[in-house]
């Protein structure tokens, strides 16, 4: 269960109104990486865990702090917004700074909105839970933590070098420093989970039903082989369990598939059309 | 650029067909972290390297292995399919395994693909690049890499256990042992560049320009403190650079955000309408 | 800012495990119409707010409780996804109730996220931000919610019907119950905000710059004239400033279009071929 | 069965062109609120009407009255982007016009429409029938209906007041007066499904059935309690059936959930990992 | 603009109720190549035609039919979902038939829209824009007409061989009749322009200005050389302008693309982490 | 089985940066009709052939072929995106060049990306998988690969007219003679499978099943009759199987649907509340 206090975790304001920075801004709040990603993946992974303890409270404080961040990234993003001029080409060609932001402002912040944030990107895709997982395993699930508080703290970090307005960059260095916490916690949450289990996700599928002969493997498929350089080539696996190889002209393990015809109630190409094009097939290309 | 070779990386052939499991199949080829996924996501990150040398090698080397796979899943999936049949009620209920087989498979893999393998999850969404990431730090990147390669062989292991289908299963472990490769490849790539950069992503970013007073402190936004147990709150940070600390009350560092009012031509609803709410408010609530 | 505490608002146990109904009730989690969708409105209609009062707290109040229900459903499905079996048509084909699961659960429910709930609704469609809006027009906003409320438990009474499970339906009666609160509660914001401005939004734009003369009229392009026995048809209009008419034959008050040719550089079908196409023209047809 | 009139319902002539403006109308074509919306919206809730009358005239009525909306918008897009111009950075620096132009209108619309208007938003979004509702039950659907004529003369009156194009604004006061009388006519067909009914829908579900005790309920999730002002929190209920009361310190109702273990075969974090983290729990803590 | 009458344009009544295949059904209403992407294709089409006359008559007249279609299959879908039951897994397991409806059907049809056709295809994925073309080019379209009247009749001869109902198949047999034709006249549309312009799109773009040295040329990039024996190999070209020719072991003729670094302000990878990776490379690798 | 070589299969070098440009090339790699689509569609109708020989061999040396315009179009909108500037309106201001760029650019392409390719389209919507199609019948697949060859040179030729960029122009020549020979290769595939089958997809299909007597006739539904004059509507059909024939005045086959109501359980809108509305109906409207 959840409550609100209307006061936000951090400032959010900026120095003056700034439409386009409005709409760069919406990649942290909407985006693939962005503070609803981050929300809903740590509730619905915490609400998701088969057990009851410091992992899932760790993912409910952390989900809960993120729901603050979408309040704070919608408050600064209806401020630049703030007084946003409406108009046309007309009204663009007389003022150029007018005209910059009537072309390069998002045209739903008027349109939609009334000046007021949207769940979207920074080019106006909605919000989708195509960007979120909960897998069950904590393992798995951290590593996209991990990423997901890289990702979002490089894209705020560009927002920061984007941006002029103290205002602005005030309350990135709040988010920014609240993504160096995120990322040292979820790489000391990952090292437990390593050290009880083991670095390949899962760890309880038996070694022995795998194909053990390829799990150390770099095939070569791309020429040149400056990737035979790399300690993922050479020496002891990281998982401890073998020995890495390179193989430097990997041929095919299986054969040419050929498929069944289909039923003719499927109404595919005929396998008649399918075999008589072979009929005029000259004799040297076989 | 690239070449093809008809021959399969491995075999892909199952003892008999089974529509339900090319259903299910289809979560690893099209699904999040489907093949497709891995596939165009290395690629994209290969093509993307500022820089030439072995990690760009190898992003191709594993890119190029994924089509690999995308094509041994689709040739599967359509040899499952072979001969599925199909049917209304009345069909169904003549038979309770075609009855089954009905209800439970995706009927596009009948209308639509003619018995052939779909871009698309278990559950029939369409792929979609939102899967997919190529920032540009490849640290960050590597990790998005690390969490794509244990979610799919989480996806790959739970298919392996869902199937009696000794062909099925021949393809799986195949499949399961080249993530653990992969995972292995990146989690050996991820240790290169944290020894060069730091943990912490973007390395790039000057220290004191973020907020250093919150960027090692878990705020306790779930009532409850198991989380004040993890190694996360405790000691030195991950990166070396702080002291985690825990805040188990935590209090709002921000105002409550009162936004100005829009313009006219927004057409918002007036301030007036909004301030006239407070005018029956009963004095003891304020 | 949020807190968040372990309780459920209200408990979430169902009798026995069921995966068939868990992926129905998806429905009302992940759906067009489920929690995400209003905790999402209503917080990014209470951040828009441009002032400060009673109608913003009475969102932050339903957004934060939607956000519980979000919690109970997640909770209930998991537990209705306790010990879903996986299999494929051999597993299936050995016990018909297994079967009946195997083919009807979402098989994303075991491969994806391990017996979770999962952002998406029934069919599995993921959940997007394009459900919902938050325009900055109050009174069109709570149209929205009350629209939201009214298919929401429209779709709760519906699952309530399709269920004999005890603890699923108490659940149900609990959100039936909120429901009908909210809709109440909408149902008599609106009724202040039309009392204030008019109904019809928004109630700012001057009507002189609007087509009076078809602002109350019904044109019949639905050959049968049944609606003209409506209300909608007949007497003063509803916002008290016209009276309804009916035009039993519309004609159109516009002329065929006839676009310009694109220039040149755009490679549009050449207007010689457009025009040339008359030249064989029938002279009986024009 | 539809017929189809070459001539326009009205006319859709700009003074001038205006590729800019033509990116912004295409939010009223093929946004969430656009034409499309609601021409698909209206056939879909009249096909699916189970029963023969008025409403279902109505809606067919008001169904093929939006296609031809469609059609006037689609063509004054086409010419607002009359010889739009094409290049690249050279040709925007050389005037600056041009620049703006090059800058903020639509790419697709040269590269892709070859001149012509796209079945997307404002913001190049494609449209989607998540945007629709036809649930079967009229009060729930005129409800969505009167919210999407709400928004729709909304974010018409809004790109009114963005243009000096007379030729748009005639167009455009023509539509704001058919969604006045399109938000009437919904109103009436409300209030006469709600005197006969009731305002909460479905009013077919046994009120017996539900949570009665919290049916008229406001939980004061959000701290601060302006929202026991309203209208909402006092007196009787606004279907009659019940008296409105406030709790400003809201409890759970439920308990804290715990989730049973995972089978083996679905490889979640084992049970043990997850007991495991107890075992160095500082004794303070628990 | 567009008129609609009662009656249907065919029949549209099965002999009796089957969910399953209402499911099944909705892939050609709602479908990639379903009733509403033609409808919807040709309808831009019309708009966007920059000329007036037979092919923009053409495409109206179609347009038209499309959306009695969509109003045909809408209410076959309708019919099929009579009295569809409703039901847990406690349900299903009384009854085989029912729970193969159970478990089959799809669930959006009981809890979403009542037992109405939904505006999605047979997996439940809601139609979307993204489906449909209008390209300016006429030529171009009407191949994606082709193509759209292909696929759209070949999945309604898969529906077809999949009932047993009469009343079904005699509606699909007038849908397959009615795609008939429209491959017929698209096929000859296409013919008429062909003979005016040339068989390649666009046919006004300069003949110099591309490579015209691989205008005519096949490159084996897969492995094996049987594509070299078709028609498309040898002999004068399609479009009569040059002559086809094979290349069995093609060649790059570019170079390793080697991408400058970024600027700091990015926050990529720095360029010396990208060096430094070939410090320790082995020196037998280079 | 893939493999990859580093070089490109033709330049991709542009003269100068010019992120304008870079985001409209986007749209032939990412859009519907970009390479990500001609790759996936080529391959997936190579996978899915229901035999081997000559067409699975021209589709795989075509996918692969595609594979190489992704790596070259993801290299040249690298390098037209050095150096691209950031800022906010503050630095737009400054220096009307800097500012029609940050106007104008994808800010994903700084923000997310950091300066590489994306698989997006020319306004950011991600690539999708609903773009293409493989159905098992490959004369109606090979129709979809020459509509999406036609359109896709149709937009690298308006490309080609938009920049003044010597190494764009001279890439993009490239693709446009490779779009030539793959609408040619197509064409004679189509050809051939014509002659053996016939016009009309599937042509498995027995003729008798169809509704003959609307096979060949072309409806008026558009007033105005100007598509008498075509083709379409005069002299033996395109198959050869039957006669054009055109209805001026199209009447309807079928009757008015009326729909059953539905059972309690849904609680659709009560018959009762549906047939009471025509009790007030005035007598002479009926």
């Amino acid at each position: 269960m959840f409550y609100h206090v209307k006061e936000l975790q951090y400032h959010a304001k900026p120095e003056r109104p700034d439409p386009l920075f409005a709409k760069k801004l919406q990649e942290i709040l909407g985006g693939q990486f962005g503070e609803i990603s981050v929300a809903l993946q740590y509730m619905f992974q915490g609400f998701n865990v088969r057990g009851n303890g410091k992992y899932k409270d760790l993912l409910m404080d952390t989900g809960a702090e993120e729901l603050a961040h979408i309040e704070m990234l919608a408050t600064m993003i209806a401020r630049l917004l703030d007084g946003a001029p409406v108009g046309d080409l007309e009204t663009a060609a007389q003022d150029p700074i007018v005209g910059a932001i009537l072309g390069g402002m998002n045209p739903q912040h008027a349109i939609v909105s009334g000046l007021g944030a949207i769940p979207a990107d920074s080019v106006g895709n909605k919000w989708k839970a195509d960007y979120i997982i909960a897998s069950g395993n904590l393992l798995a699930d951290f590593r996209a933590n991990l990423n997901a508080e890289s990702q979002g703290r490089l894209q705020a970090v560009r927002l920061y070098e984007s941006t002029t307005d103290a205002g602005v960059k005030d309350m990135l260095s709040w988010l920014i420093a609240r993504d160096t916490m995120h990322q040292n916690q979820w790489y000391a949450a990952i090292q437990e989970l390593e050290s009880k289990e083991n670095i390949v996700v899962p760890s309880t599928f038996p070694k022995e039903l795998e194909k053990r002969e390829v799990s150390y493997t770099l095939f070569n498929y791309s020429r040149g082989n400056k990737s035979a350089e790399g300690r993922w080539a050479n020496g002891v696996s990281m998982d401890g369990l073998g020995t890495f190889n390179y193989v430097e002209y990997p041929f095919p393990f299986g054969d040419k598939p050929v498929l069944n015809p289909a039923p003719h109630y499927i109404h595919d190409t005929l396998p008649s059309v399918l075999k008589s094009q072979t009929q005029h097939m000259p004799p040297n290309l076989c």
